[in-house]
């Protein structure tokens, strides 16, 4: 896919087709009709379109102009990318479609495609005062000649070793749920409920391994996975059993006309209109309420959370190699962002069981370091200078496991200055009291955000963004419910949960520090004569921190040790595994403070 | 008001009450028409009906059963004050009405008083199956001959020393609110409202200096107020101004009818039903919308503040006064929790400001302690032994600010057992923290209550009860709409606000533990190069923290310099107005750890 640097002539055909359809506008997201955070080549709609090419934003056509909404992450790429003369910036949350339609195009006759958005999202629209019109094909992919064929890999068995528990187990659980609340069936429409109900994975993505379909689920734990039978051989069928039948996406409406009078649940977040107007099609009656399995998806089972720590201990290791690496060449200047990546990227992917890496890795030198949703390209790859601080971000995909890290290193050969090391001491400091949080249970991530953001506050200094999310298991890297963040639903935390505790801090123009473990939820010891259940973090991360920019002066006796104990236990863990020079390296970087 | 021992009577009474009206059940509330926490004497239905004394709890009496609806506070209270031959007891929020009501008496006629109730506390009990039939007399007053009348005291005016803005600029803004939102008018059925816009206090309840009166605010901010206008003399009434109309209680639907065709926005968790009820059958359109008293009223002007400060400086002078008592006399034993309370009642009467307890004081020795709402009486007086815990939280209304502060004390004359010093420690240290908070304007108090938790936590100990509440100025000790504590909604904090931050620990049995402090929002100095505002608090209580109780090897330096700070900062503001024998036992008090 390329994208031409003026798009008008796109604009203009795409115009013209909303005027035979008769609609004033048309609603392009940057989403396909899975509704996740990554898509595929032949949903980037958006792209095409505009020239857009982050993670999350939306277009509205009009017949004079055109105008892209992003967020925050996204004003200065969006000026990039889409020629200002064509496209209007408006910000995706404090002025968002429905407000811009409210004050300047009231009443207008706006089309929309029923597949990438919900029907929450569209009702908002409706408030707006706008007349909403789905449009039965979506009329860019008319448009767009040379579209990418959507993924077509074969679906892949995800083995019971690291699923932990069989389908029809899960299956039969999911499936009490839904006759406890006297529900005939769940429609799920979200892939990572699929892949986790099915234990069934692919490579639709290219950085979660997730299979894209969808999938009813009965009352009596028997199951229908929308999925072409094409991408299914003898083996996968046999790993589905006979209580679930394959059916091609396109007869949907043909299966779901067997739920006529039923009540079928349907998450309203996670379910596109279109899959709420095929089941009224069909007689069925939706009923809103969680998707079924996204809660005991978030759980990982005793397998998974051993795969978790196996999948860590294995990723750190290539970390900690790239790590002693980067102490050795970095005060040699020469490096570079891109470079840099790609080497720890070969590092991962020695590992057998590597599979991909879980997201774009965030490289970034200096004031690149400082743009939360950096991404280094051939455009923007910095050198990475002596005596300045690096950010980097990444995280693998194994069979057994999801990885996701960040380290802030100082490249010396000088000593880091003190502001950075008394900023990277504070986020440090944030990051250790969540680490060592014990919390009774009922505890949610919008309550413990502050801890981790204290020592900053302290300072009148902040971050701005969340401090952890979950994590999947060989899945996606962001993952739901779950979260710490005041934005976030409190969803209290339960034991298996795996959360990422990433405080930072950012100066533009400077630096950017963050620093990130994985945290895995498990049961504490109860407290003497205490009844009430408590849980606490086990950290899964195993890479030491950056010695050389933290403020020990700063610590408290009890965050030394913390820092101590865990770099202790860092060494032990890794240091049979590695060559003797990394040895040698981490051996110093994690000597007592 | 007596509670005779059998009240079987009165509901047999009141069964035949039910039946002649054609009703199955009756649900009777402890609250009146004004929904607030305190009610005055003639609205003690509940009690009349069962007995049952309790700040918090519902009855609903069945042909043949009678169930009174209580939380965990009032457990033990309720079995002792209700005959458990009459009465079922169940918890108000694990088993409440409604659960109650669809498994045990589905499709009932269940009778309401709807001056009693919101409509959506009732529209639960439909959910539940019961069909509701509003009664336009309560029964209970037609049976209970003794019942006292009603406030009937002269309205005060609040005066602009105090109050520090006149009604006529708060209606004028709060008009401006309606204005935007296209309301025409407001109906404030919060009496707490009405005191703070016309700058009125009263004195209908024992510890909240109100009138029990609501008011209609127009668009215009002319405003309607009813009150009986013997209530209100000629000074008043120039108080009021032309633009308030003064008009009783009983013309309300006459005047209402001066709203048909408006759009009039009434609190839905503040507006009694009957009152709805009355706008919908005036023609007007009832809009759910936030009392527009509410935050503004939270947010204290600068006399308001002022006048805070000079109330908790006068409060603290009793306080330590009553301290130095206490540790003068406490550890020769002979004191009693009652004798103990009326002490300190009676050194914060001896101020001339002084108006009333803010609350019924909880003094609790020892056990009782444990008992987070206990309120000592004759039947339930202690002695307060030596070596032992004492906790007493009490405050006062003063026209110039009310107070709110809990001390626990060791009487000695030994040394106080390791472990409570060790928990008093953990207690305090999460006091210190919210104190000593710094936090970016946004935050609100459920994102901050961990941090007063987090010590008990570690070791595995929590407390049963928000951090803080709001406060009012010369208004309730309880004041929404900020609070501390993860139940609350997150109304983020905002200069002005007052809140309480109080954690606490209870060893049922043994001792209790609380350390209460008043806190004053206000903005903090920005950060060099920093932009977002940050806020912080200043801390209005001013009493030392119990020495005995402190284990300062447990603190960290900077916890042992903020507490030194501030028992100087308490020594210095107390001293020149205490006797020398208080400022001798102050002094000892306040030298540093």
């Amino acid at each position: 896919m390329t994208h031409p640097p003026h798009p008008l002539g796109r604009l203009a055909a795409l115009r013209a087709e909303l005027a035979c359809l008769g609609v004033d506008a048309f609603l392009v997201p940057r989403g396909d009709a899975f509704l996740g955070e990554y898509v595929s080549p032949s949903a980037e709609r958006l792209a095409w379109l505009s020239g857009f090419t982050g993670s999350a934003g939306l277009a509205l056509v009009l017949r004079e102009r055109a105008v892209i909404f992003i967020d925050g992450r996204y004003t200065t790429q969006a000026e990039a990318e889409c020629d200002p003369a064509t496209w209007e910036r408006h910000h995706l949350i404090e002025h968002p479609p429905a407000t811009f339609l409210k004050e300047c195009a009231p009443g207008l006759r706006l089309g929309y495609d029923p597949w990438l958005h919900t029907e929450a999202s569209l009702a908002r629209l409706t408030d707006a005062g706008a007349l909403l019109v789905p449009l039965a094909d979506n009329p860019i992919d008319r448009l767009w000649h040379d579209r990418p064929a959507p993924p077509a890999a074969p679906a892949e068995a995800h083995a019971l070793a690291f699923a932990g528990e069989a389908s029809s187990a899960k299956r039969a659980a999911a499936a009490a749920v839904l006759r406890q609340e006297g529900q005939r069936a769940a429609l799920l429409a979200d892939p990572h409920s699929v892949a986790w109900l099915f234990n069934l994975r692919g490579r639709d993505l290219a950085y979660t391994p997730l299979l894209l379909a969808r999938a009813l689920l009965r009352d009596d734990a028997s199951a229908v996975l929308f999925l072409h039978p094409d991408r299914a051989d003898a083996g996968l069928l046999a790993h589905l059993g006979p209580e679930v039948a394959l059916h091609p996406p396109d007869s949907m409406a043909e299966i779901l006309a067997g739920c006529t009078g039923w009540p079928v649940r349907i998450d309203p977040d996670l379910t596109p209109a279109a899959l709420a107007v095929l089941l009224r099609e069909a007689g069925a009656t939706p009923v809103p309420g969680d998707d079924p399995c996204r809660l005991p998806r978030a759980c990982k089972n005793a397998v998974e959370q051993n795969g978790a720590r196996a999948a860590h201990h294995r990723d750190a290791l290539a970390l900690v190699r790239f790590l002693a690496w980067f102490a050795e060449r970095a005060p040699q200047g020469g490096l570079g962002e891109v470079s840099a990546a790609v080497h720890l990227l070969d590092l991962r992917a020695e590992a057998p069981e590597f599979v991909s890496e879980s997201f774009p890795a965030i490289s970034g030198a200096g004031p690149n370091g400082a743009i939360i949703h950096y991404r280094a390209t051939a455009a923007t790859d910095r050198p990475i200078g002596a005596e300045e601080a690096y950010l980097i971000d990444s995280g693998a995909q194994y069979r057994d496991g999801t990885t996701d890290v960040t380290r802030t290193l100082w490249t010396g050969p000088g000593a880091a200055p003190e502001d950075l090391r008394a900023r990277y001491t504070m986020v440090l400091r944030g990051h250790l009291t969540l680490s060592a949080l014990r919390f009774p249970a009922g505890i949610a991530g919008p309550h413990m955000d502050a801890l981790a953001r204290a020592p900053l506050w302290q300072a009148g200094l902040d971050y701005d963004h969340g401090t952890g999310h979950g994590i999947g298991s060989f899945l996606s890297v962001h993952e739901g419910p779950a979260g710490i963040s005041r934005a976030a639903k409190p969803v209290p935390f339960k034991p298996g949960m795996i959360v990422s505790n990433e405080p930072g801090f950012y100066l533009p123009g400077a630096y950017g520090i963050r620093i990130e473990n994985l945290l895995l939820v498990s049961a504490a010891a109860l407290c003497p004569g205490q009844t009430k259940p408590f849980l606490e973090f086990e950290t899964l991360t195993l890479a030491p921190y950056a010695r050389a920019l933290i403020d020990a002066a700063a610590l408290s006796p009890a965050e030394r040790r913390q820092v101590d104990s865990y770099h202790a236990r860092v060494l032990a863990a890794l240091a049979p595994k590695l060559p003797a020079d990394a040895v040698a390296w981490l051996a110093r970087e994690c000597a007592p403070l």
